[in-house]
């Protein structure tokens, strides 16, 4: 088995502490990390929900990833994220496998994981994230 | 800790054979339960990913809510089920705590399972289930 389970469920909002307080709320959310990264343009928290955990996604602006997305979309699910044990070796599998890769190299992700996006297409239109820890 | 984890990711497919085959061959997938459900108007399966469990949902007609969130949305994530002791008394939890449900009452989901939905509005736009097993 080379993919270990769900790491987290990518949720995109408009308002990060509202969303925080409703997760808290109705589910029993635990705020695991939250950071402010510039460079992919987003606001994020990770929550842990029993022994799940959701990635709650903010956008800095309109013309970031998570604003298009909001445009488009609404709010709602963004992406899932598989935990793998190595993101490069995981790329690779996936490649001869047929997927399509957004990431072909693994890439810094939030709260220090190794990630790699693949195509949605790759999953009949799921976003689809692969990442390994440390 | 009320809600225990993420029970599964419910995700709209237009083929389920096909869907089967790319989760089993890209992530390793495992099947558990396959079903054909005529009152809910869907063929599901669901799949275990490492520890994670997906459930593919393929609609029996374009008049089915599965049918009806293709033609609007495409394929994609459909739901998140977090796993409960008991759907009843979450239910009331949750009507305290504020959410407006779908389902006042559990209900039979797919495989046995003891169901409820919340409205998306209650999540910011994430249609979600509470399950309990059994």
């Amino acid at each position: 088995m080379v993919v270990r389970g769900i790491h987290h469920l990518g949720v995109a909002v408009q308002d990060l502490d509202e969303a925080l307080e409703t997760y808290v709320r109705l589910l029993g959310a635990v705020l695991e990390h939250r950071a402010r990264v510039e460079d992919q343009g987003v606001e994020a928290a990770a929550v842990l929900v029993g022994s799940g955990r959701v990635e709650l996604l903010a956008p800095l602006g309109e013309q970031t990833p998570v604003g298009k997305f909001l445009a488009s979309r609404g709010p709602g699910m963004h992406h899932v994220a598989y935990e793998v044990a190595d993101v490069r070796s995981e790329l690779g599998r996936l490649t001869a496998a047929g997927a399509d890769l957004i990431d072909e190299e693994p890439r810094q992700g939030l709260f220090g994981l190794q990630v790699a996006f693949l195509q949605p297409d790759a999953l009949h239109g799921v976003l689809t994230e692969v990442v390994s820890v440390g």
